[in-house]
Order: structure tokens, then C-alpha cells, then sequence
């Protein structure tokens, strides 16, 4: 399936819609200059092009396996990771005290999202490591940071995530593995976790398990969690790995997509194990991991999303059929051209909406602001969920655009959809990130989501002149999401969380709306006429979610399970 | 996967949402008495929960399969079809003089979407046969209808249809098949077939297939083109199989799901075949078949969503997780009660359209009624577009529920995605019967859509002194799409084409409003519970559908190909 990595659209992006001169402005990201970022985005889309497309449909005929005990990978995956560790691309975001070229997350995202539009399956596995890095960085004694950083940014080594139990999913507090102390410091860690993305290979030299577990004395509860590094080989002082520890891959999962990413059920057995961070303080690490994760996951299927659309574009522009003119190609037909609309013009939204989100973690943390901080923090879990909700929606429509040819596996078009599936699942389900948004994230009163409003309406106030029929329609959706926003600040958890993925999408509508805008202001008329496109035909559903949002918790909540039967 | 035909829900539907007893008024349906339709509903339900749905999973984990070009069936199939032929399913609509039922199309739509819900990818086999026996009921010579029909209704022969070519999809004037008269009344047909369902089985006696080809003297495009029977073995006189034709099945498609049905690539070399119908009126039959094959395919996707809204309530009334109240169960969580309320309210809308639509077919032939012929011409393509969006969406949503085990093949959610999301596309595109709709099918000045529209706002004011809270948005909806058909009726074709699909969608979600307001006045608290529901948070999107059909083609065609890339 070829795939040309979206490097334009994502220099106009940065430098026309989300501002990332800001970024490029501070002490911490000063090297990144223009033309440094772009010769970051132009190298690794060249291997995004080149290496890892290539290896899409392979992974997908031929799965991971395990065959005794060992993981055995897709064909090609093991050169695919080489390049991308050898690119540096596995700690492109770490210090460079470890050997990291401390980019910001707003060229990592696109980074990330290019590798995942190539090759999903391969990439989530650095996407893994990276979160790992980021814990280590965060949570990790200098002694462990001195042994671990350097072999995972180097990619050498690869990381995983182990939180969830066959009793314990989206209630992690449930966890039932335990971590008793050895008395050297070091745990013995015993339990069974599922769903360990990349929970083993056959390329790295070693697997770092990030594994939570409760000590003895821990409290019920997610308050009762600790997190521990658990090596697949336990490395000497010099960083070699030698004895193999106490932990194996039991089974792979059979899965719907990402068939190269093996999904593994992990056994702990008295593993040894070192602890990260405080005792019981496990969950906080993890968040740290998840959070930053969240914003990958979505830009995973925003690449995705990007990937379909490409493919469909090209199928649309062959393919000759019926009457159609011009080319006598079905992008002729204005059903197929309006199928394919929609998916550039959402996969521009999401993608706009994604490196906002990364820009203002950027800020957040070179600037120190705490305003920058509240923004990523409000716009994390509408990235995740709005990017992942694109995603598949955007793959179906490829499959829809390509007819019967869509159902037939040889195309991919079906491919993109079974593997961006999971993306909506996974790193928190997207109902769970529509609740963090209107639990947590609304906390502080609505201040983040006042600002973001504030800076919607700004932009169209500042349109009106030169694109009133663009500008005064995502004024009044501003307006709208104000008003309901106000309106479910005023109401009690239960309503909130019965509206909470109507009031994210809602929100993502609007944003898009504003990215759209902004980006019509900067750009010629190509960018004009898609932010018209989305403007006029996508923009008007935000109402659709806010009178679901405020059709309240009783008319959910009033079905009982007994009346969803037939 | 436990399957539990819906035969109450049928049942509340033809007696108090769609008025069957209109039907069973009639001279030609009298038999179908209530007690007689309790039976038959009964009865295939049955065998769909007991035979059917245990060979699902079969099918998808073990596909058909080509073996020195004779089609080997999934394991259980054979003995599966026998049940579906056996219980006389397979013509149970056919005229009683060749062995059918002669039921009303009302009762076999309600037992094809529970065979297609049980096991869609075998239920496939006798939609086929069933569109074949239609087509030569209304064209065939008395001969071959004497010859074929028999053993076509009792299951012993199947049937199929071979519309397609490489280079003729949506576009089937472009076909090269030919048909060279052999001077004895029968034709040598040549070319080569794609994408056809069940080209063959290893369970039936003999395959008939309908072939569209051209004659010598056809003309170019649709209006050359004519319809052949063209069987795998001919009989002999007695209807005995004989003689192995010159046809054989070159290949089958790799798809993204019903595995376990065979599409194959067929190829005819100089085969022996009969004409069906007029020289060069091969489209009229062809349409003939599928017309209401379009019905079938919106039924088998309705079947689908509920099949997957009973596996998801099963799922999430067992699944244990987190600080939910109640049984503790995620049911009770607000994001999982309220995605299985729109799984069952929209599953619902769907089934109870279909029904609505069945019925003005019966209507129209058993009444000779005009307005029920146009009635069921209006309602076709919304049944058929609206019914497999709601399968797709539907499947979509149960993976959601499952959460990670949603993607997990274990579970058979992500199968229920990957089998229905073929129906959106065959038996013509959704965008093509969204152009059917917004085209032909308002030919007539609206009147078709003006008399649903009329009998909707009826229903509205009837319902306005008990259920006002529920009937004044049912009553607004219906007016915004009067206002909105009338926008359309004004407009050329480009426009109507532009905005075809959404004004199918606002009509659908009008309709279902309709329908829900309906079961509502009759029904009990369920009923009104979940027809609050599906008003006041589905209905609304009619709104966003229709601003989109108002923001007219100038946004789609102004964006060229070349806007579509990156």
C-alpha cells in the first residue's frame, strides 16, 4: 500500500494553526527551527515512505506467533524496527543526557502519526517504549534511569505496559499481582496481565516490563498500587542482559487488526522485579505513561485515517466507471467526492486538533504554564477520543469508496478499518476519556474550556471580514458549546457522564470548525474550500450532540437492562 | 454466540406499529392469520437459535474453500441449509403451484432478517435463490418455470446472480459477457463474472445462475443487455441434472468477513443457457430481483444488529468492573447503558422501516394499490441504506461495549462488524440507493414522500394528548423535512445527488421517530421508555442531515481531486 507521509500539511499546520513559533521561541526547544523541523519531518517520512509501508499487509497475512515460548514476528518487522531505532526515532522526545534528541512532543506527534499511517502494528511497539521513557524519566531511582534510558532510547531494548488483569480492566484497582519484597531491594513480582501490547519479540535485546502490582501492605484500591520495572533478562552492572527472569508469554491473542502486534497474556512467577517511584504510588507513574500515551494513540489513527484516505483518493481517480465526467473516474460522482471530503477535511480536524493538544503540552512545560498545562490536559482526552472516533470512521468511508473492492482483502482498505479498531479502545476506552473530560477536566470550574471558547471566537471575530459565510458559523457553534458547557457545569456527575461523549464530540465539531478557519485565513484556496466544505456539511452536527448532551442522564438512564432486551 | 430470535418484537411490530392487519385483509393473504404468522415466526426462530447461529463461528474460523475448482462449504453448513430448505424458508414467499408458501413479503422479511441475524453468511445462499425464484415467477417462459421453479422452492437447486464484470460494477451497461444463439433456442454464454455470492456449494443438487450477457445484436450500454438461465448441470426433461455445463468457478475473494460464503470469480465458456424474459430486457428482470433483494440485504443487517445488541447486553450484564451501582455490572455505567440503548433503539427504527416497507409491497400487489406500489418504491432504498448503516453502526457499537474484548475474535463482536459492513455495499452502494431516492423515486413530485410525510404528522397529532413530550419534536422533524423535500424538488440534479445520502439519513431518522412515537402509544413502558430515548437524542441528528443537504453540491464539486490530497 503506498503511503506518502503528509510533511506539507504538517508544516502548515505548525506554522498556520497552532502556532508552533511559541514552541520554537522557548530555552528548552530552541533548536527546533524551521528548518530543523522540517528536515526532521522530511527524514522521517522518507523512512515512513519507504521502510515501514512496505510492511503494512505483511504483518497483517502473517501474525506475530508464538511457537515454544518464543515470539516470532512478523516478516520484515525486525528490519522496520532497525530503522526506526537507528533513526533515533524511539527516543526522539528523551533527554539528550540519555541519549534522546529531546524533541517536542508537537514534532513527535507527527512523527508518531506518519510512523502509525505506514505501519500501525510495528509502530505501536516504539509508542510503547516512548511511554516507558517518559515514566523512567519522571518516577525512576538515577540509578535505574542510568541503566535503562540509554538501551530503550536507543532502542536496543524494548518497553511495555502491564496493567490490565483478566478481573481488572478499566478498574485497574482491581489488580490482584503482587510484589513482595526480597529484602535485596529488588521484589519478587507474581501475577497474571493481558493485553500486553508487544509483550515480547524477536529484535530487541531485551523487553522492559512496566508492571503494576500491589506490596504487601498495600491499601485495596488503586490507592494500594505500586510500579515496578520487571526485565525479561536481568542486566548486569554494564547494561548486558543475563539471567532470564521469571516471567513468560503464556498465549497471543487473535485479534480483529494489528496482526503483527503481538497481544500477549503474561505470566509473572516470583519475577524479579524493581520498584518506580514511591510505594503505592504506582497509579500516579502510570498516569504519567498514559497520559502522553492518549495523545499517541490518537494521532495513530489520525495516521490511519490519513493512510485511507490516500489509498481511497487513488483507487477514486482509477477506477472508471459509469458516466462520470471529466475523467470518467468515480471521483467524478459527487457521492464518491463527498465521501472523500469528508475524510480529508476530518482527518485535517484531527490532526489540527492533535498537535494543539502537543503544543500546549510543549508549553506547559518549556514556558511553565500552568494555562498551557489546563489546555493539554482539557484537550488530551478529546484528542484521544475525537482522533480514534476518526479514525474508524474515516477507514470505513475508504472501504465504502472503494465498493466491492473495499470488502476484498488484496485492497487494504478493509485492513485500515480492523486495525484502527482497537485505537478507541485502548489507553482508556473513549467513554472513559469522555469522562475525564467532563469529570476532572471541568474541575476547575470550566476555566480551560472558557479559554479554549474565548480563542474559538476570537479567530471567527478576527475572519469575519475577509470569510463572513466561513466565520460567523463556527462563531455561533462556539457560542452553543458556551452555553451547554455552562449548562453542564451546573449539573451532578450522573448527567455529566450520561452527555459526556455528546459534549466531546460536540467540542471536537467546534475545534474543527476553528482549525478549519484558521487554517482558510492562512491558506490558499484549496484550504478555503475544504474549511467550506466542513463548515457547511460537518460543523452543523455539534447540534446534534448538544441536544443529546442536554436530553440529560433520565432518558439513558431510565431504560433499565431489562428493557434493551427484545 | 446465543442468538435469541425476536419474535415478540415482530410481533408487536405487525400488529401495532405497521399495520399488518391491512395485509391480512386481503384475499390474496387471508391465510395469514395472526395465529398462523405467531406460528410460522415461531417456528424459523427455532431453527435460527437452535441450527443456525451455532454454525457463526464456524463460518468465519473456517472458510469456504476452493479444492480443484469444486467449492467446499464450512463445516456444518450442509446440514444447516437442509434445515433452512426442509423447513420450506428457501420459497416461502414462492407462488403455492411450484411449492412455496405464497407468504406476504411482511412475514418472510421478519424470517430472513432472523436467518441473516442467526447466520448471515448462510443465509445469504437462499436471499439468492429467493430473488432468482421472483425473477423467473415474473419472467421466465412456462417451461422453464415448470422446470426450475420446483426444485429452486424446495431448496434442492440454489440460485444465483451474476451481474458484475471487472470492468461493470455500479456501472453494469459496460459489460462484455456475450450470448451467441446456437440456432436450437438455447445460447452459448461467454465471459467472465465476479464478485458472485455462492457461485457454488457442495450441498445442492445443482446451481442455476442468472446471467446478464448481450446478444449479437444488443446495443450498447444497458438497453443490450438480457437475462439467461444458465445452470451448472442441465437437466433433463424430468429435471434430472445431467450434463456438466461449460462454467466453472476460477477463483474465491479473500474478504474482510462472511467467510463462509463462497464469492466467487466465474467463468463461462460458451455455457449452454436459456433466455429469461424479452431480448435485450435483461435489466427489467434483473431489476426485478433486486428490488427486492435491496429489502433482503437492509434485513440482513437489521438481523445483524440484533444479534449484536443481545451479545453486547449479554456481555455487559456479566462483566463485573469498577464502582458501577446496582448489580455492579458495567451495564450500569451511563456510557455502556446509554450505547446499548442506541443499539436497541436503533435496531428497532431499522427493523420496524423494513416491515413498514415489506408491507406496502404486499399492499401493492394483493390491493393492486398504486400508492402502497409507490409507498414500497419510496421506502426500498431508505430500508435498504438505512438498514445496513444501522447494522454497521450497531456492530460498531458492540465491539465498544466488549471493550477490549470486543476486538478480540473470541467474542464474535468484531465478527458482526466485519460480516455486515459488506451490506452497505452490495445490491448497489448505499450511494446508489441514496440517488435512486433523491432521483427516480421523486419523479413523482414528491407525492410518494408527501403521503408518508402527511401520515407521520397525523401520528404526531394523534399522539399529542398522551404523549406530547415525545410527539411535538416527531411533529417539528417531519415539518423540517417537508420544507426540506420541497428545497430539493426545486433543485437540479447535481444538487439532488450532492445531498442524496443526507436527506436518506434525515429521512430515516423521521421514520424512526415515526415508528418509535407508534410502538410508544401502543406499547408499555419499555416501549415508551426507549422511544423517549431514541427522540430525544437520535432524532435531532435529522437536523445535521439536512444542513448538509441545504449547503448543496457547490461544497463537494468545488473541491477538485487534486484538493483531496496532501
Amino acid at each position: 500500500m503506498p503511503y506518502t507521509s503528509p510533511v506539507d500539511d504538517f508544516r502548515f499546520i505548525l506554522d498556520h494553526v497552532v502556532g508552533f513559533d511559541a514552541v520554537a521561541a522557548t530555552e528548552r526547544y530552541a533548536e527546533a527551527t524551521p528548518d530543523m523541523v522540517s528536515a526532521i519531518l522530511t527524514e522521517a517520512g522518507k523512512m515512513c515512505d519507504s521502510v515501514l509501508a512496505p510492511l503494512n499487509r505483511a504483518g497483517d497475512l502473517t501474525p506475530a506467533k508464538l511457537e515454544n515460548g518464543v515470539v516470532r514476528t512478523s516478516p520484515g518487522y525486525a528490519e522496520g524496527y532497525r530503522a526506526i531505532a537507528d533513526g533515533g526515532w524511539v527516543g526522539m522526545a528523551a533527554d539528550p543526557e540519555h541519549g534522546g534528541m529531546g524533541l517536542p512532543m508537537t514534532v513527535t506527534t507527527a512523527v508518531n502519526e506518519m510512523m502509525g499511517g505506514a505501519c500501525l502494528a510495528l509502530q505501536l511497539n516504539p509508542l510503547m517504549t516512548q511511554a516507558e521513557i517518559e515514566a523512567l524519566e519522571h518516577h525512576a531511582s538515577p540509578e535505574l534511569q542510568a541503566l535503562y534510558l540509554p538501551k530503550l532510547v536507543s532502542g536496543e531494548w524494548c518497553g511495555t505496559m502491564n496493567l490490565t488483569e483478566p478481573q481488572a480492566g478499566s478498574d485497574v484497582g482491581a489488580l490482584r499481582t503482587k510484589a513482595e519484597p526480597k529484602g535485596d531491594g529488588t521484589y519478587a513480582i507474581s501475577g497474571q496481565k493481558i493485553y500486553i501490547t508487544w509483550g515480547d519479540n524477536d529484535f530487541s535485546d531485551n523487553v522492559v516490563h512496566m508492571v503494576l502490582a500491589r506490596l504487601p501492605d498495600g491499601a485495596p484500591g488503586t490507592k494500594g498500587i505500586s510500579l515496578f520495572l520487571v526485565p525479561k533478562y536481568i542486566p548486569d552492572a554494564d547494561g548486558k542482559p543475563g539471567e532470564a527472569n521469571s516471567l513468560r508469554v503464556v498465549s497471543l491473542e487473535h485479534k480483529m487488526g494489528i496482526h503483527g502486534s503481538p497481544t500477549a497474556v503474561m505470566e509473572y512467577d516470583g519475577a524479579t522485579g524493581w520498584l518506580v517511584g514511591e510505594p503505592h504510588a504506582g497509579m500516579a507513574a502510570m498516569f504519567t505513561m498514559m497520559n502522553n500515551a492518549r495523545l499517541g494513540v490518537g494521532g495513530q489513527a489520525i495516521g490511519v485515517a490519513e493512510a485511507a484516505t490516500q489509498a481511497a483518493l487513488a483507487y477514486a481517480m482509477d477506477r472508471k466507471q459509469g458516466k462520470a465526467g471529466g475523467s470518467g473516474a468515480i471521483v467524478e460522482h459527487a457521492d464518491v467526492r463527498g465521501m472523500l471530503a469528508r475524510m480529508r477535511a476530518e482527518t485535517f480536524a484531527a490532526r489540527a486538533i492533535a498537535l494543539a493538544c502537543a503544543r500546549a503540552m510543549d508549553m506547559g512545560r518549556a514556558d511553565d504554564s500552568s494555562a498551557a498545562r489546563a489546555r493539554a490536559a482539557f484537550l488530551t482526552p478529546i484528542a484521544k477520543a475525537y482522533g480514534t472516533e476518526t479514525g474508524i470512521s474515516v477507514a470505513d468511508l475508504g472501504i465504502q469508496v472503494h465498493g466491492g473492492m473495499g470488502f476484498i482483502e488484496e485492497t487494504g482498505a478493509a485492513q485500515f478499518l480492523r486495525d484502527v479498531r482497537i485505537t478507541a479502545i485502548y489507553e482508556g476506552t473513549n467513554g472513559i476519556q469522555a469522562m475525564d473530560l467532563v469529570g476532572r477536566k471541568l474541575m476547575d470550574g470550566g476555566e480551560a474550556a472558557f479559554a479554549l471558547l474565548d480563542e474559538i471566537e476570537a479567530g471567527a471575530e478576527a475572519a469575519r471580514g475577509s470569510l463572513p459565510d466561513l466565520a460567523e458559523p463556527v462563531w455561533q457553534a462556539a457560542e452553543a458549546l458556551r452555553e451547554a458547557t455552562d449548562w453542564l457545569l451546573a449539573r451532578d456527575p450522573a448527567e455529566r457522564f450520561a452527555g459526556a461523549l455528546a459534549y466531546l464530540r460536540a467540542f471536537a465539531r467546534v475545534l474543527g470548525g476553528h482549525m478549519h478557519l484558521r487554517a482558510a485565513m492562512a491558506g490558499d484556496g484549496k484550504r478555503k474550500r475544504l474549511a467550506a466544505f466542513y463548515i457547511a456539511r460537518m460543523l452543523p452536527e455539534h447540534a446534534a450532540h448538544l441536544a443529546a448532551l442536554r436530553a440529560g442522564a433520565g432518558s439513558v438512564m431510565a431504560l433499565g437492562a431489562e428493557d434493551l432486551g427484545v
